[in-house]
């Protein structure tokens, strides 16, 4: 890589440092924590909005991915949805946007997201991506209310190899407007993670475009992860551009929608409290879109499958 | 405010930079009043056009919204649409956009819109809006034909506080392309100032995104104006989230659509000319969109009212 | 032209210099040809995508106009789409964007598209369109898989009066996302080549918006040209803005849609062999976007013609 441009924590520091520039019109507060690292908040003890969850978004994916919030008027009930495209989407949703890195410590519970992970490489996942970022800061996101304690800094720091005063954390709790956004973002990268759950060849994956309604927040931690992610189960909408066989082309389409998850059709919030919040006891082919397109380039097929739910979107979004 | 950001003239004299810096692309002229003004005519004796009026409208908005012409193919008539957000919807709509500075003078009528207001606080709407703008230049935004008069140069670096040549002029009439979409871009602020009149409390608004029809623009100045209204009344939406108590929200969803006034069901221009052209002997509850959308984030809850009504749109839009 | 905005190729070459600074994210590949010319490869041996296409389409207008990929929910089977405005729509499209210089050589097969042409002006078009540009280098984007041989370069070196390190060529066959996406982009251009062919005077068209969607790339170029002009042909939509008699307007929109012509009803590429590849044998009629709406700015009216073909893009989308 010898342009900076797939430099993805550096096209994050760019993107953070431009909140920062208009942390007034985002309504973000901007502090330095006690080892000298960034911190965002975007919606915790500040209000953010909308915009800020837009910002962060692009900040989670290294740069390399455009998020919009569009008028979708074919929705009658939630007119206004977010739509995510990018053309490096192996990098922009997993090497970068993926909330694969383990944070937690004591009673501090936190994913890290966004391009730090691709510095760290300590996820399984990095052993199937080759690629390497020699940043000199580094960008993580977290779905939280409180800022990073202490031993979490100290532990990013040295898995990136960085001083924490190379570090931005740009946080902001589920319930919030700019964590709703951000999280919602992530229609596009649960294709490509369900995808390589699929063993689909993820270099073969070479274009994506993906959409999903905003929904309300919700001042319930449950309720608002229920939302957020059925406004991608029941109400996401993703087409890949893929290389390779057209038959392997058609059976991910067959498996990537939600609908083939034998835990399909319940709210979210429902399935989590039936599996009495064991998250990694649900059925991981239940985190995709709904409704799917997969365009095989070298024979110009396309294969839909699955479809926008939208008796489920009514039990669920409010 | 520590940060540059909220400055909301300095935001909008960047956008009048840049629009002088493309003013072939967006076929506007510029010139220097007799005070020293910087005047832009983005449609008058210039032709401007669509791209005109996004700059001018985010100007109006003080650099805090972003405003899109998108397709809307759910709309079979008028499928193209404008679509307005912003994170500080107060601020940037009440603050800024509102055209509320009455700078008519002799036989030159004008009402004032932009961050210049901000500056001039001169507006009763200003004892409920605490910002406070520090600009060293001031933008203001006129919906007329003809570049303000010298008294009226006078009397705006007289309230802003500043020499005439710290101020620019962004004017285009009703009749013109850029009028049309600087205008219907107020699709967001109506529902603010509607919402302000119900004595909804501001502070609570803390979202906002919206959308209206982009009408044919019309020679004559009155069904020009017509048109321009009857989009946003008769095809405007808005979705707005709030804090507070859930049935404040709830009661500002059932006022806030068009519907609910008394002079609702005739085109604008119909209606304008029933009241003889007294402006404000119509029903101000009239001014704002057709559907709805109030979130309450404090308990997730939307609550929807009104709709677009096509048979008023077909009457008005052309 | 006082102002550097309409200078065509300086726009493109600033968009130029974006893509070559974002290579990776656009997965382009950027090289010297032996003539010292920049040669962009955006998805020939280089995989490219949607965004690269993007970017090129905005050369491609001289910067003149705005592309962008947009969800339309309103179409079931191409969910995305490509939207396009331009206030200065002639220049934008006529003078810059449409493919009109023949620059084949040999067995080399190409029809330069972008501002380069303006700089050459070597096409009987140019006889019509009064603008001179002046700038200091030359983008030229082409429909290829093969970067232009040494006396193609030196063609377009000696037309345009620059010495060949002051020209990039941009180039993706027809059969790749970036190709793709850059000629479905055309069409708000073929509604003017068109309007021009039908003698409506170009001066009086002074804004248009246009979307179409985005078909899937196909490995035959028979089948991807097919694709890219039925997505104009069978599923374009545009609107014009025009000056001038109300009559022409309507007249205008009488013609415009691509059902008038003789040869409407098949997949483009059965057109093409029926004509047996003989591309000016086929109606030039037929070249236009199915649903059209004429705006006379002189008198409000709109003139609604044509409509989406889901019948053929069915039939030849996949």
């Amino acid at each position: 890589m010898k342009d900076g441009s797939a430099f993805l924590n550096d096209n994050a520091q760019r993107i953070a440092d431009g909140m920062i520039r208009d942390a007034e019109r985002l309504r973000i507060a901007v502090s330095k924590g006690p080892l000298g690292e960034t911190l965002i908040d975007a919606g915790s003890k500040s209000p953010g909005g909308i915009e800020a969850g837009l910002r962060m978004a692009e900040a989670a994916m290294g740069g390399l991915g455009s998020i919009a919030a569009v008028m979708d008027r074919a929705s009658e009930k939630w007119p206004f949805a977010l739509e995510v495209r990018s053309s490096q989407p192996v990098l922009a949703c997993l090497g970068s946007q993926y909330a694969g890195w383990n944070l937690s410590n004591d009673d501090y519970f936190a994913m890290g997201s966004g391009p730090a992970r691709a510095l760290a490489r300590v996820e399984a996942l990095f052993t199937t991506l080759t690629y390497r970022d020699t940043s000199s800061s580094a960008v993580l996101i977290l779905e939280t209310a409180e800022p990073p304690p202490m031993p979490v800094v100290e532990k990013v720091a040295k898995a990136t190899g960085l001083a924490a005063d190379k570090l931005t954390f740009l946080y902001a709790p589920t319930q919030s407007l700019a964590g709703t956004v951000q999280i919602v973002s992530r229609v596009l990268e649960v294709a490509l993670h369900k995808a390589n759950d699929l063993k689909f060849p993820l270099e073969n994956i070479v274009d994506g475009m993906a959409a999903a309604p905003i929904p309300a927040p919700h001042p319930d931690f449950l309720a608002a992860m229920g939302r957020t992610n059925d406004a991608i189960i029941y109400g996401g909408l993703v087409q890949l551009f893929v290389k390779g066989p057209v038959e392997a082309a058609m059976e991910l389409a067959d498996q990537l929608p939600s609908r083939v998850s034998r835990d399909y059709g319940q709210p979210f919030a429902d399935i989590f409290k039936q599996f009495k919040g064991d998250f990694y006891a649900i059925d991981p082919l239940l985190f995709s879109p709904a409704e799917v397109l997969v365009t095989a380039i070298e024979t110009g097929d396309t294969f839909r499958r699955g479809g926008r739910d939208a008796a489920m979107l009514e039990r669920s979004l409010g």
